[in-house]
């Protein structure tokens, strides 16, 4: 099969940022998602305070571009606050022209 | 560690298609899966029309081979009328000739 | 944005085993984690006996160092007698030095 390189965008945030996530990401492009419900620990924000809990696992199919607009978002407007992390890898799709 | 390089293939699906599908990815060689209840929004078919709502993420180690053909058959039977998304990965594993 | 490329490591596993292994990866220096409910089929052991039934997913970032450190621990201590699945992939973050 014919496949094409995309970005897969995955955000893992706190249930309560679920709707401004899901705006934004669409905002910025993203055509389609998956939320995963999720448990974790880590640090948040500049502090670095410990934090443990529920939290969501969002993941979009995107262009690079959309996903490189999607982290400065959310460092300008997330990190410094919230326990959120964001990374991205590049997958093999079919019907990959959906996404981008 | 001495790791090999297998093909994660991931498969996203409404509810419905899991018996379908997990029979299937097996027939083409699949050995083992996971499955993630998920929610998720995107378009289906070649309508594109817009779908809302649960799904299952579908996780399997395979060849490169098995992968493509089940893309193959993804493509053949599933693309056309289901909200089915596709994608595959490479990653580092131990006992990776568990899954070849 | 600059971003930093780290480990994702992947672990999936019976739940029985999960506070052995949170304890486990945060000794070889995990800093945080995420933990998905799964349910899953596969091959146990040296056996390869069968099994099928619920599992953990857990996925942590982590340097390649200690991503190496945890997969000779769990060759060494779990793939005899557990169904136990590893793998990592390397993916792109922004402040990814939280994890190194």
């Amino acid at each position: 099969m014919r496949t094409i390189t995309v970005c897969l965008l995955t955000i893992i945030a706190e249930g309560v940022l679920e709707e401004r996530l899901l705006t934004m990401i669409q905002q910025f492009g993203a055509r389609g998602y998956t939320i995963s419900e999720v448990r974790g620990k880590g640090t948040r924000g500049v502090s670095g305070s410990f934090w443990q809990g529920s939290q969501i696992k969002i993941e979009t199919l995107v262009s690079d571009k959309v996903a490189d607009e999607i982290f400065g978002h959310l460092a300008e407007h997330y990190f410094h606050d919230y326990a959120v992390v964001a990374y991205t890898d590049h997958v093999e799709t079919v019907r990959g022209e959906k996404y981008l």
